[in-house]
Order: structure tokens, then sequence, then C-alpha cells
């Protein structure tokens, strides 16, 4: 959080900071509170046989898959650079190869030319979406193809980028209920894409596995349920995410915004369980919000308590946040990672933050302005990598991803 | 593999080499394979539902769940190094701690002083698996109750070790069906035992998705069927990895080895099938042996070919490491690892070799050594990291990991 001119969310600010201190550690705090919802439990022998691995999403269809399909329990995030002379031939070229080898993929078959044949048969949900960067239009001499909004971001005072994890040209997302299958299928795509493009940036990414918590919100290493006020499947989700209208090369499309977000879980854990839910805006056991009494509930930003401060604090995520127009709203599909941790024992974790719109300018930038601005939970979270990418319409069998603005 | 003073394998490396090259592509080659076994494709919405997330193993008994347990999707390995002062009544204390934290976890609560709680709920078949290193037996003053196997292995011709993967005092071996429920466990974990260890290293690895191949022997990356020859649960299993008699702080116990094994997927590539196949012994679609037709018929050793050389070549994997006697096998249990390519596109891909054997110097050496002298797999694979650890016995409830040994 910027140090704000207001009186309210200093205030705020010094409470939460002081009560967590005070609390005399704030771990006996968090530990005192009863938790919702133990686990039903049962022996291992008894848990039925679901089979992920052969369960199949369509590559094939008007919209690329991947973007509104329920997300996966694993994610690898490829980038790539396009190496000199990849032009709009050559990009062409490409993209066959690669549209080719993950429709096979997908539908549990190997690739055209898979050295290992066995890893290609469980699907497991397998999707792969494709990205275009903005040099990607460049290199296809198309950049009056580019949507408008698929620039880099304005900087944000928040922001601490690294290179490692930024930009790039060319991006898929390779997502399965079997880590074995992501990595299969990145080992493909990356062979296939060595005469076009070397690699930026990966970023591998987990949620709850296949099964494991059927029906629920995500939630990421802070404990928070994260993506709560996504748009429901069917009208809303359609009107946030896809291009209407407009040439064959945008329609149906979308855009990707890929933010790495590293949580320091060492200040976090400081804090006790009030303090973040003012933090949040949402209660860490149901998500509900500070008004309500369930998930999705809808947040009530005129309550006030009996201290006559609002009870969804200004500076919560949820109210910096919150959209209400669906037009408006963004699709978050977040992956949480977590790295080694130091010797002394810090953790390296964090969110592979991705939300998909239909315009980057219109959706996404108004929400991260104001989250950059006055969201308490700048104090925590550190943005260490920022992409953006148009992600072009779907094909048909027979076609390619890209045809449309290529061929 | 060293080179080899006989004619056999020699001529058989040289047929092996010049053959992959001389395909003229080796990619054509392996494509034009049938694979069998096409797996069953079908909507995702009918997929039944498991509950993968409420299953839990027994933390408490007298042997150490993690071992036998059925292996889980996802492990971390941590291992730490203990601090200037951790003595024998500081260990007693870190092990109590941790031993508390690890059965609640296991049994879907939170930990004693858990600060993301709802993150404990879901164990996921969670197992923690206590190792104990040469130094922790130094740093207890107890270097008698060491179990004499469990030192540093000899150097290999092979080995091309690195200190970040190597060593250790303490290992906690976290293994779950679900990557979230590891990533909160080792947080957990490492948070307590901060006052007494710093992170040597971690590795984080991967196997199918609970429920996406259920009875299959694991593949690796290489596309290889791994595990065919462990000793079966039951006697077997017992024979082989548990210490039958001793000292209690010894009975019910075992060791580990942990081998960082990394393969080179580029030179691999580069190869057909027949030659992989002839370099591990066992076809690539079923995982049976050269001589056989399932996965589990008993290689025959004895059997020539047309051309009078051994259908197993001396110089298999199979060949080398093939053990009859239950009390002189191991039994793996291995994880995958997946890190970020090159730029170029080369995998940073390997395995979590992890064996688990009664005594190391009577069951794996022996094992090692033929295979470090002439297994063609070395052609592929380099060992960058070892490790070796007592798995003391496990504990009743309301008792801790290493009572017997430091009460």
């Amino acid at each position: 959080m910027s140090d704000s001119p207001t009186a309210r969310p200093v205030s705020r600010r010094g409470v939460l900071t002081g009560g967590a201190l005070a609390a005399g550690g704030a771990l006996a705090g968090a530990t005192a509170v009863a938790v919702a919802d133990p686990p039903r439990v049962r022996p291992a022998s008894t848990v039925p046989v679901a089979e992920v691995g052969t369960a199949v999403e369509p590559f094939h269809g008007p919209r690329q898959a991947g973007v509104a399909t329920e997300p996966q329990a694993h994610a690898a995030f490829v980038a790539f650079t396009l190496r000199p002379g990849t032009d709009r031939a050559a990009l062409g070229r490409m993209l066959r190869l690669l549209s080719d080898d993950a429709a096979r993929l997908t539908q549990g078959r190997p690739a055209l030319a898979d050295t290992e044949p066995e890893l290609g048969l469980l699907p497991a949900r397998l999707t792969v979406t494709f990205g275009f960067g903005p040099g990607f239009y460049t290199a296809a001499g198309l950049d009056a193809r580019r949507p408008p909004s698929v620039v880099d971001l304005p900087a944000f005072g928040i922001d601490r980028l690294q290179r490692r994890w930024s930009g790039g040209d060319l991006l898929l997302q390779i997502c399965a209920d079997d880590p074995l299958t992501v990595a299969h299928t990145q080992r493909v795509l990356v062979k296939d894409s060595r005469p076009f493009a070397t690699v930026a940036w990966v970023q591998q990414g987990f949620r709850r596995a296949a099964g494991a918590e059927p029906g629920r919100t995500q939630r990421n290493l802070f404990g928070q349920i994260d993506g709560t006020a996504n748009p429901r499947p069917g009208a809303a989700l359609d009107a946030a995410v896809w291009a209407p209208d407009g040439p064959v090369w945008l329609r149906d499309g979308t855009t990707l915004v890929v933010r790495r977000i590293s949580m320091n879980l060492e200040t976090w854990d400081l804090l006790g369980r009030t303090d973040r839910e003012l933090a949040v805006g949402r209660r860490l056991d149901t998500g509900a919000p500070l008004t309500g009494e369930d998930e999705h509930d809808e947040p009530d930003f005129a309550a006030t308590g009996p201290d006559g401060l609002a009870v969804m604090p200004d500076f919560s995520h949820v109210t910096r946040s919150h959209v209400s127009d669906d037009r408006l709203k963004i699709l978050r599909r977040p992956y949480n990672y977590d790295g080694a941790p130091t010797p002394d024992g810090h953790a390296d974790s964090g969110l592979i933050f991705a939300s998909y719109q239909a315009d980057i300018t219109r959706q996404f930038l108004p929400i991260q302005q104001r989250l950059a601005e006055r969201d308490l939970l700048n104090e925590w979270t550190t943005p260490i990598g920022s992409a953006v990418f148009a992600i072009p319409p779907g094909c048909a069998e027979g076609g390619w991803i890209g045809q449309q603005l290529l061929d």
C-alpha cells in the first residue's frame, strides 16, 4: 500500500500492525481460532478411483480451450522469444506444427514426432492455450492487427519486475490434472519451437489436485480463498472474456495478463486472523465478505460497524478490486508456485496470477490501478514478473491457431 | 557406462550409437512405432469425482509411513543441516515438535501453531517420513547407535555430485496426493525446525496424479516403466526393507538412499526404440523384459537370439540391477523432477531416486556397483546428488519419532 493521505486507512493500518505485534505472538492468536469444515476422514483404501487420466477437453472450436475451462491442477506457462528471422511465413510453419501436436496430445494421442509416445496417452484434461505477445505481431509485420490493449503494462509503484519472469513473444499455457502430462507436453512443444524461438521463461504452478476439493474456490498459499468474484460461466463469463465482434483474427479471442506475485509468508504469518481478514475483506474460513455469511454473498460496502467505520475497509483487497458490471470483470485463473526455501527457511512462494479479459485497458488496468494505490495486501505481496498476450480465436479441425491472422 | 574391456558391450554400444545416428533422425524411427493401450476417451464431465483430499494414511505405528505406503503423486524431500549447538536434548525438542505437527497434518488437522489452518484440512494421504543422516548421530553424541551402513556412499566413476543436492543431517520426506498439502506441510515443518536447523536442500517431485493410471507402475521422463522389480508388498517387502531385530532404536527401522539423477533427454531422444529397449532390457510399451510378454514376467538371462547373443544384453539396466533374493532387493520409490528448460530448450529433467533397504551396504551398494560399471543407461543419466539416512522406527500415539534413540 502506498501511504494514504486520508485518515481512515492509515489509522486502520496502524491498528493492524500494532495489533499483530501487541498480540504477543500472532501465532497463538491464529491457532486459537476454530477451523470450519473438518474433513470426513476415512481410510485410503475406500477412496473411489477417478479416471482423471483419460478425461479429455476439446482442442478444436471457435474459442481456445484453457480459458473458460474449469482450471486443471497443474500448469506450465512457457514464454518464448522469437529468433531473428522468424517472419510471418515461419510463424505459420511453427503454429501449424504446434497446433497439430497440441491437438493430438490433448486428445490422448502422441505428438507427430513424439519420442516418448507412451507419455502422450493420458491427457488428464490437457489444454494448450496459445498467446501472442506484442513482439509476435511485429515479427509477422502485422502490428496493425495487434489488439490495442496488448502492450506492456504501465509501471506500477508496487512493481519490482524481473526480466526473467517478464515479457515474451509467444506463450503456451499448458494445463492438465496430471503433472507428468504437463511435463511431457512442455517437452514436446519446446522441441517443436526450437527452430523458431528460444525459451524466455517457464512458470510452473499448481492448485488442489483433481478431486481433492470438488466445487471449492481455490486457496492460495496465504490460505485465502482466491477467485470468488470471477464472472460465472455462461453469459457473464462470455461478456467479460470474449471479443464479441471485429475481424476474424480478433473475434472469439481474448487477452491474458500473467503476473508473478511473490507472497511474503514471513511477514504475513506474523499477522493475526482479524487483521488478515480486514486486509482481504473476507473471512478466512468461509471466504464470505465481512458483511456476509456465505462465500458468494455480495459485499455491502455501505455497512458500518459499532465504531462507525465501514465493515469492508476501503483498503481491503475486495473493496479495491470490486467490479459490478460483468463486462468490466476479469476472469482470474491463478496457480500457486512454491520454490525451495532459503537456508534460513524463508519461503519462495507466491501466485502465478493469470487473468483473461476482452480488453486489458478497459477491464484489467482500472482494477490494477486501484489495487496499486491502496490495497493493503500490497504490504505482503510484490509483483516480480509481468507479461501480456493476445489469445487468438480457436481453430477447426484441420486448421491451426493463428491461421486467421497469418494466412 | 565406463568403457568396458570385454568385446560384446563395446560392440553393442557401437551399434547403438551408430544406429541412432545412421537412422537419419531417430525421431522418425521412434514415431513409426504403434503405441499400445490408447486411453478410453470420454468427456471430462463424466469423470467420477474421487475424494482424494480427505484420504488419510496412519501416522502412528511401529514403522514409519511413507515407505511401504503406495506412492503419492507429489513429494518434497527436505534436508536440513543442524545448527551448531543442536545437541541431544535440542534434537529431542525438535523431534517432539515435528512429530506432533506431522501427526496432526497427516490426519487432516492443522498444526499446533498453524498460521494457515485452512490449508491443513485436506491430508490427501499425507505422510511425513523422518530420516537421520550421519551428522544427526554425531550431534546427539550417539555415533555408536548409527546403523553402520548409514555413511556417505563411496564415490562412483559416473558421479558428478553437487553439494547443493547432497548430504543432510535430517530429512523430512513429505508426500501427498495434493501439491498444496505438500507445500503447506513443508512450510509448517520448516518453520518448526528453524531454531534447530537450516535448510540444506529441497527436491520436489511428482508421479502420475492420484487416479490417473491406477494399478500401473510409474513411468519416468524417458518414458520407461520404472519400479517393476520392486519387492511385492507383504513378506517380500518386509524382508527387504525393515530391520527385523536389534535394539529398539533400530528394529522396524530401515535406511534411505536419495540420489538426484539428471536425465539427458537431448541425447536420449536421438535413440530409436530398439536401441532404447536394449539399453533398458524391457519393452517401452508394456515394460515386459525382452524375453517376456508381460511386465512382471521374470527375465530369462540365458535366452539367446538368432545372432547367438543374449536377448537380455549384459549391459542392460535390468540385467545389471537384477536381484533374485528378496532379502537383497531394494524398494524404489522414485519421483520425477522437471525444472525450467534452458533458453535453447534443453530440459532440466530427471529422477529423484529414492530407495529403501534394511542395509545399504548389503543391498544397495552391490547393485549400484554393477550399474556404475556397465549399465548402458549411464550414457544418458548422471547422478548429481547423493544422501543417506537412517529411517528410525515409528512411534505410538503420544510418542515421537526418534524417542527410542534419544530419550
